[in-house]
């Protein structure tokens, strides 16, 4: 065996715990995987004495995380503090400058920083890794990194946010409303302090943002990804998704058009036949299409004690390894600043909104759509208790553009009431 | 940029074109993502001139692929050949034995000589790389090498033929009885020159073999995997299965248990509702099970010049890249001699079999069952319009070993007509 590799640990929360227990449980499994003992120097968190459940006596202690990345006893530090700026980000930089490996599980402190971060990681030759920053457990970055490296990708999709499918996946099968299972999640802890990041699509698409990268040699921009959360999403867009033979997911799509680089999470309906359709809770999965593999689908947990810190622990032992690559799959400098799709893909799209129901009002609708150039496939007013008519109409392929025009004419048009709801089919 | 990479390919059927056309149409882009320029200096194949769609003049021709291996302007040989002997086995040696790296997509091969060629790998300080061996374009040995190396692998499984499932999907979609499916099959190119390879389930077993390996830190061991082919699964039994929320699929399942390591490659049952139940046509999956991360699903095509070119491809590029480890993720010297599982793991059972119509028929075979303590959970005499009876017998968890003690004791009780059929009921 060479020398060991000794980790820094900030942050001992879930994530930070479940590492603590692989190292202490599987050390000979990791010597032998690695050739190398892989150990733990020293801890940081916000209660030293607070009872985790695992013995974390023998490590040196720092009450200031970013003393972490400076110390002598410590060759990679695991940054497991969250946030896209403060503490994480000093951490990660400090520990760059002082020639440490970074592993980190913070989708938003790369979404914002990955392109300078990844700059700082070259220039001092070390490496900063995030497999579990994307999709839990699933290898889904070493896949696009080297598994596939091969192939042109053409697009990744993903759904990626394990909450909003929990959400969305209880409102379909329970027949509830989202604000009763929205309150259910909460009660049972899966929103973050701040739900929009979840629910917002704000989590997801800064995971997206980092497929992209690597996907396509672009510089991380998740300031250009489109996003529209999930909680627009009735049980009535839901039953009418299902009576057509579609799942509203919020899906993920990165893909690189001759407009320029199209980024978007939003809610989607996704064909129930196929793996996207049919994800169940708070599962992820990715899907990576490239020009000579065709599609690869990935499933697993997306978040969790276990799942997240295997995640970790196999960046750690890349590491230990010796394995070393650039962040995003190919030097810093060599990713391009691809300019933002500002309209996406054309897509057939489902429409629900109310009108007025008085005559004319349908034919006001269609007449909108048509001056905007978008065709219906189907339309549908489907039932009528009610004062007013709610219509479903799904169209033919149109450009979010085209979309985006007719949804602003419909305010002012006289026949519609509230909102309308406007979805993507996604072709999978 | 470094020095170049310089490939020496030997075999230019379907995969080997694949490979020669990744690296002709993506030079940059490989360059780009490893740092190196990838080169081909030699290719061997049949014949020099037959028509492959690609320009393969720049390169320097050897009539005998085993040269490739000696050739100085050779960095990696691609072995692209098959068989588990003769000149694929005569050229991986020569290569190691040169000091050049391998990667093959050659199953037969590594799952006969694994343990041999890892070690003579590992001696000469070279990768020996066969991503392209299992399940085609899908990342599975990269993910469990590397991306799942944290994890105590439980159990892994995999759909992993696409041949197989092409036919028993068919069968299932479109009502067809085996042997009508099978010639089709044939007439479509999807079956080997000896078809027992792919419907024996002797190629899945040797992928399986493999995977094995890794995941349990075990030699390689393709002698003790139990294989069942497909040729007696009929169409009642797809039809039967269906009606109980089954689909049958030839499923390779690995595991360490308390009695040894159980390798199994046989037609089971597994629920509709999960992705391996739903998986159609060619594609294949895997499922690894870690203590960790729980269940990860993979799925992509398992075959084909694209998908199988981007996985030998990928071991190139990781090459490139200096990316070395030990064929089977730890020193092949580690590898540990498991006993093979004689009996495997109880689970349910589903049993057809036809009884002569006669009194006291049934309760006969309800004795054999309950004799050889293996207990009936459902009970169907499922038509009646012939002159024997058939019937489907569900049992409760029974072991390997006491279902073929019934079977035995079926054989000599007098009532059974033909053969009965004994199906495994995966809990996936």
């Amino acid at each position: 065996m060479s020398t060991p590799l000794r980790l820094g640990i900030a942050g001992l929360g879930t994530v930070g715990i479940g590492v603590v227990k692989i190292v202490q449980m599987h050390s000979e499994m990791l010597g032998r995987r690695t050739g190398r003992d892989i150990s733990i120097s020293a801890v940081s968190a916000s209660s030293r004495t607070k009872d985790r459940g695992v013995d974390i006596s023998g490590y040196a202690w720092e009450d200031n995380p970013v003393a972490l990345g400076s110390r002598e006893d410590v060759d990679v530090v695991v940054e497991l503090i969250g946030g896209e700026n403060g503490v994480a980000k000093a951490l990660v930089e400090t520990a760059l400058a002082h020639g440490k490996h970074v592993v980190t599980a913070n989708k938003a402190l790369l979404a914002h920083h990955g392109n300078a971060l990844a700059q700082l990681a070259e220039d001092n030759g070390r490496s900063l890794r995030y497999e579990a920053a994307v999709a839990g457990g699933i290898p889904v970055i070493k896949s696009l990194v080297e598994g596939l490296a091969a192939n042109q990708i053409t697009r990744v999709m993903g759904v990626m946010n394990g909450t909003c499918n929990y959400i969305l996946t209880r409102m379909e099968n329970a027949g509830l409303p989202y604000d009763e299972v929205f309150e259910e999640a909460r009660k049972l802890g899966f929103l973050e302090a701040d739900p929009n990041l979840d629910v917002g699509g704000i989590d997801a698409g800064h995971k997206l943002s980092l497929l992209s990268a690597i996907a396509f040699g672009t510089k991380v921009d998740f300031e250009s990804v489109v996003l529209q959360g999930i909680n627009a999403v009735s049980i009535d867009d839901i039953k009418l998704a299902r009576d057509m033979g579609y799942s509203i997911k919020l899906l993920g799509v990165a893909q690189m058009t001759g407009r320029g680089l199209e980024q978007r999470m939003s809610p989607c309906l996704v064909p129930e036949t196929h793996p996207l359709g049919q994800l169940q809770g708070g599962t992820n999965m990715v899907v990576i299409e490239g020009d000579s593999v065709g599609q690869i689908v990935l499933r697993g947990a997306g978040a969790g004690e276990g799942p997240t810190a295997s995640a970790v622990m196999a960046d750690v032992m890349d590491i230990a390894r010796g394995l070393q690559l650039p962040t995003f799959g190919q030097p810093a400098e060599t990713l391009v600043d691809a300019p933002p799709a500002v309209v996406s893909t054309g897509a057939p799209w489902y429409l629900r909104m109310v009108l007025l129901d008085k005559p004319g009002a349908l034919a006001k609708i269609a007449t909108i759509l048509g001056d905007c150039g978008v065709s219906i496939d189907r339309l549908r007013q489907y039932h009528h208790d009610e004062p007013h008519a709610p219509v479903l109409i799904v169209t033919h392929k149109a450009s979010s553009d085209d979309i985006t025009h007719a949804l602003e004419m419909f305010e002012d048009c006289g026949v519609v009431v509230g909102d309308p709801m406007a979805l993507r089919i996604e072709t999978v």
